[in-house]
């Protein structure tokens, strides 16, 4: 079973390609402590602009850069936006492509300023399609730095928020179904204006002084999870009735006849957090996250690199779940690069 | 006249949208005094793919970025690269797409590693057409930095190197010529593999103590000029003449019955450094630029903010040239945003 998405074997080889040592992460830390990440969001791939107003989209670049800073529990400090945009004499007049622009900067800007960020500085340039080009700049927070390697087993696995929303939200906002707009406002929230888990993120660092491990779970719960154990070199086993997943989105699935699981674990771009943590301090503390699993050891292996992936167990009343063949597979994310 | 490009125009707009207090400069400075700049090559707007090998592309994408931090007299640090690539069911095969992008980095690397900048971080991302979206991040040089507000009357205007020759080398790359692509290999080499002009940039902040203005000639010396006289509130004198032009860009423009000056002052990209200094240091160290005008006073205005753009003059024997209307009209660079 290939468990490893075409992205992320790319990722490796650019990883060599260019001698980096500091790709693998959700940010590069750099010499001095700070974080750069970026993110591109491409016109039909990431938005479709009759799904999205430009408030949104300001909204919704900003905040998918600042998440990466929080899966670091950095601090963001400032943003560069390059925008490439059709002709004004394409689609739009000059004047309807400025009070586009104004919108999206009104988004952006807003979604920034939340977080003590600022735009520094950017790009203009003409394409045939719109793509926002963003690089976030944090610096560290004071009471350390979590990173995706950092779990160890017998540490609980923790999450914020709930999973699943932004893929029924963008179920909703592809379809013909007016009514379900209406009905599940939280659920397009979800998918068009996320809230970095900035505020999260600190809690946890300032509360385990950075001992365990993070990251944001923009390509999946799935995903993420995978992640953190590849990187911790550990197995993980999640009890899926503890994944938090809304009302609004169960019920929308249940009126499907879908499984709300599979979009909360395969789905993606739902920008919560995802952590591990020693298990003692888990029972004292007060954070604003919810466990759903815990790490294992990894058994040892014949040495084979490729019997040597993570395993991430799901687990139903403490039983392999028949739902998901025991195991998350990275092949049934909703998106793969290529 | 107007002689304010829409780009620009809509930058100031960006400016007062985002309330950012950094955008106006080749880079950003932020607080600890690190550089920041960003810029996206979009096929089809800034390259085409029968017209450069992917590992051109790759140092041209690199050394586009470099030559901000070389305007602002720095030294660059880190680099992030956005990649959007069409799928690879597409035009290419998976391994072609992976040999494509492993030249890629090979060219972007060599750029990077020669003025001792590193890649840390990146993204990739599918869409219709190659957009390539990098932020460069530098240090300040100890001597200090030189932005576009520092000219003054009385200063000279020094650049680097040649201009035009990165238009020419694009008018070759773009017609059937297949006699002037092997007869010009200097002109296609401006265009496809620019050099930024680090070096130069260090010993002008190190000679001059950061007193002066200076930036780089990405969208054409024309813009150049007009952009230092602007933010210093000045006017410039350019002796035509002086304006250097190499044999091969003057050879191939008389082929064609062109005059190189138009490539020179409007063709852009040839990622030249533009600087203003003191005229009495400027008689005494010696630099590798080459002096092509002075800076003088603006002439008081009755206060109408339309009235009060810088001029460029463009003289000939001391006075103005007849071949450009004896001014810059930034109207006729050869890429106009919109």
């Amino acid at each position: 079973m290939v468990m490893v998405t075409k992205e992320q074997a790319l990722v490796k080889k650019i990883k060599a390609w260019s001698g980096s040592t500091f790709i693998g992460d959700d940010c590069a830390v750099l010499a001095n402590g700070m974080l750069v990440s970026t993110d591109t969001l491409v016109e039909g791939t990431h938005f479709r602009l009759d799904c999205i107003d430009w408030r949104q989209l300001g909204w919704r670049s900003c905040a998918v850069n600042l998440s990466d800073i929080a899966a670091m529990g950095g601090r963001p400090r400032y943003l560069t936006v390059a925008l490439t945009l059709p002709p004004a004499d394409g689609a739009a007049t000059e004047g309807q492509m400025q009070g586009n622009l104004e919108q999206f900067y009104a988004g952006f800007t807003a979604c920034a300023n939340l977080y003590q960020a600022e735009i520094v500085g950017g790009d203009l340039t003409v394409g045939r399609d719109v793509v926002i080009g963003v690089t976030a700049i944090g610096v560290s927070h004071e009471a350390g730095m979590l990173l995706r390697r950092g779990a160890q087993p017998g540490d609980v696995v923790v999450v914020t928020g709930d999973f699943g929303a932004s893929a029924a939200g963008l179920q909703i906002l592809l379809g013909p179904d007016q009514q379900a707009r209406e009905k599940y406002p939280q659920l397009l929230q979800a998918h068009l204006e996320p809230r970095p888990r900035l505020c999260e993120s600190w809690a946890l660092v300032r509360q385990t002084a950075s001992r365990g491990a993070l990251m944001d779970a923009s390509d999946g719960l799935a995903d993420a999870l995978y992640q953190i154990a590849e990187q911790s070199n550990v197995d993980i086993d999640v009890d899926l009735a503890a994944i938090p997943i809304s009302a609004q989105t169960g019920e929308y699935a249940a009126s499907l006849g879908l499984d709300p699981c599979q979009w909360a674990l395969y789905g993606g771009e739902d920008y919560e957090l995802v952590a591990t943590m020693a298990a003692d301090l888990w029972d004292t503390v007060e954070l604003p996250f919810k466990k759903i699993g815990v790490v294992i050891a990894r058994p040892a292996t014949s040495g084979d690199d490729s019997e040597n992936q993570p395993h991430i167990r799901l687990l139903e009343g403490g039983m392999p779940s028949s739902r998901f063949s025991g195991v998350v597979d990275l092949n049934h994310c909703f998106k793969h690069f290529c």
